[in-house]
């Protein structure tokens, strides 16, 4: 597997244009990815009980697990808006599907943004054939770029390798600043692929996927009501199909995870105010689930979050919030690490050098580790640090 | 009833000092507060499976629910101190109830400050004779002061009232500026009445006292290693006793409540960085658990949170946020308020003026509420906005 350069668009068979029509002030806020033929196609949405249109009508449209293009807009969320929000996701998808050629039900949509503000549908509307005559095969970045809210830059990610006898590509962009964990703004991620591959295998592989990537960034199910994950498969690079029992998936699968774990990484790095990536590993819990709540209470914590960020080695916060988060462990038992640095042995500190434990926390990528020494089980979060740059840029989001 | 000037000194025959031991750099840091009686005693400590040796020495000692004196520390939580921590607060409660002439059973302990550093004991043995030398029934104030760690002031509270044909007092004192919300920082409470109680009848009204105050701000358990909350009653008031089913309970109660809400209240205005007060209520949920999931979500939610400080009614993060929490409601048949203003009635945006929705969140104090309308459970909880003085805090807390 090779890293290559770019996103969407690299892998064969794949247009992409973008422009601004009105919604945001400035800056383009809509997008439109299309396949030059029909895809197989999986998607992933937020389990937030309340969940926006646009979100509502992609799950419908993916029912046959086919599709062909995606249309993107940024700067209204198109989320607590009712029956007409639903009805404008429909009239917009149902217009560009109509300029494309294609049946609405291969189109699916996205939305990001203010919430519960009604869609401007009508100058999406009018923006769809401008949108439609620009699909190229260089307007990935400029799309990457189109669906970002506060984002600081654009996240795209795409790699090559062999399966079934080809050389096949997956490429991607993500979106998503907000809160990381637990995660209320939006995150969007669109990724394409010219591989062959199965219904069947394309589920399972993406699913297989999120545990070790985007699910790592979004805790306990605590998702914004727009959160998007879309994958389309157009078989151009005439690869032997790649099936579930098939060789060619493992290399799929690498290549997948490869790219959905480098855009969550990228994600919390470009979140809102974020100066330090911070891991936070949990393992020798007794359940996968007390080593899941073990990890979100400490990476959510806003203690543990700016302590990080002031490059403060307070461990007491770490340990107070290990002990509230319900995980069964022994006071006397655990083991705690700051980077490479053990500080609790059996829960006695046994590094008392606070300069050793500060400069732990001085570098971009801090990580916290746990071993609970009370099971087999372990998880992993990622997160960023809490700053008061995160604080100004949600005192002041919809105004 | 009525609410009178002072706090722990408002009653009857209790005594206190503070002094500078040298725990902090700065600033008194050691306190004692004493009962001229034995008292009936009732305390509530924190349910971190992490316990601070101050909580667990004191609950030792509150066994047989009598008590004479509390001893507290700032500057130091003696928290994930193991085993020496242990014998370091025994051993400053064994000198102290000896200088007192007391039994050490009945001297309680109690400790806020850094975590996971020794606890100077060698700094409080040497204190402790001035400490019960300087007893007196001015110092309330001034222990209110010394028990502070990044409080802004002081929090007191007192009342009077008729009970079992006497007048009797409660008053109380405490510390908690950190988060409130999930409340990693410490919260202790020192409450004290001259009123005759029964054990039982102490223990039952502390207890229902705490679910409209303290639980308020401490949600889901998620509490400090150290949290605390002691009541003294040592009789003075000479009223016919108080007991489970005698007619005085309930002016006991009526007080009891005012003075644990009130000071619940002063906790979350003076904490960190707070600049508003708010209140979210969430009624008509299906189950008393589902009411405090959604209102523990929003509440803590860092987007709501800055949304409140911002003076922006970006409403759809509280809706993002309820629609996470778990708690069960139909999409279509919910309403919500800011302030007195009904926003959504059965999900839907009845109130679209964004200025009058500005003005309801302009005040010191905001109210969010919700009804599922899925059922009959209500709850509510306490918390203040975020701010970036908040974040500015917290990042330097330990250096």
């Amino acid at each position: 597997m090779k890293v290559i350069e770019g996103g969407i668009m690299a892998p064969l068979g794949f247009v992409a244009s973008s422009l601004h029509c009105g919604i945001k002030r400035k800056g383009e806020d809509l997008a439109l990815i299309y396949s030059e033929v029909p895809a197989v196609a999986a998607g992933l949405f937020t389990t937030n009980r309340v969940k926006a249109a646009p979100v509502k009508l992609s799950k419908v449209h993916l029912k046959d697990n086919r599709a062909q293009a995606i249309l993107i807009n940024s700067g209204n969320a198109n989320s607590c808006t009712g029956k007409d929000g639903l009805k404008a996701a429909k009239l917009i998808a149902k217009l560009a599907a109509s300029r494309l050629g294609i049946s609405k039900e291969d189109l699916l949509v996205a939305s990001t943004g203010i919430m519960g503000r009604p869609l401007p549908a009508e100058k999406i509307v009018e923006a769809i054939p401008r949108l439609v005559e620009r699909l190229s095969r260089t307007g990935g970045r400029a799309v990457a770029r189109a669906i970002m809210t506060t984002d600081k830059s654009p996240k795209e990610i795409a790699v090559r390798f062999r399966a079934g006898g080809r050389f096949c590509t997956i490429g991607a962009i993500a979106k998503g600043a907000g809160m990381i964990a637990p995660g209320l703004a939006t995150m969007l991620a669109f990724i394409t692929t010219d591989v062959d591959i199965s219904k069947r295998a394309l589920i399972g592989a993406l699913k297989g996927s999120i545990e070790g990537s985007f699910n790592r960034i979004t805790i306990d199910g605590d998702m914004s009501t727009n959160d998007t994950v879309i994958i389309l498969a157009n078989g151009m690079a005439r690869n032997q199909k790649v099936t579930s029992s098939g060789p060619g998936l493992r290399a799929f699968q690498r290549g997948l995870d490869y790219v959905t774990s480098g855009l969550a990484k990228q994600i919390v790095k470009g979140g809102e105010g974020v100066t330090k990536f911070i891991e936070v590993v949990v393992k020798g819990a007794s359940t996968p689930e007390e080593a899941k709540l073990a990890v979100s209470k400490i990476a959510n914590s806003p203690l543990v979050k700016t302590m990080v960020g002031g490059g403060d080695p307070n461990w007491g916060r770490i340990v107070a919030s290990l002990g509230a988060s319900g995980a069964e462990f022994d006071e006397n038992g655990f083991d705690l690490w700051l980077g490479n640095r053990l500080v609790l042995r059996d829960g006695t500190l046994v590094l008392k050098d606070l300069a050793k434990l500060r400069k732990a926390l001085s570098k971009d990528e801090a990580k916290i580790a746990l071993d609970l020494k009370a099971g087999r089980c372990q998880a992993t979060v990622w997160t960023g640090d809490l700053t008061e740059e995160y604080v100004r840029i949600n005192a002041k989001y919809s105004t």
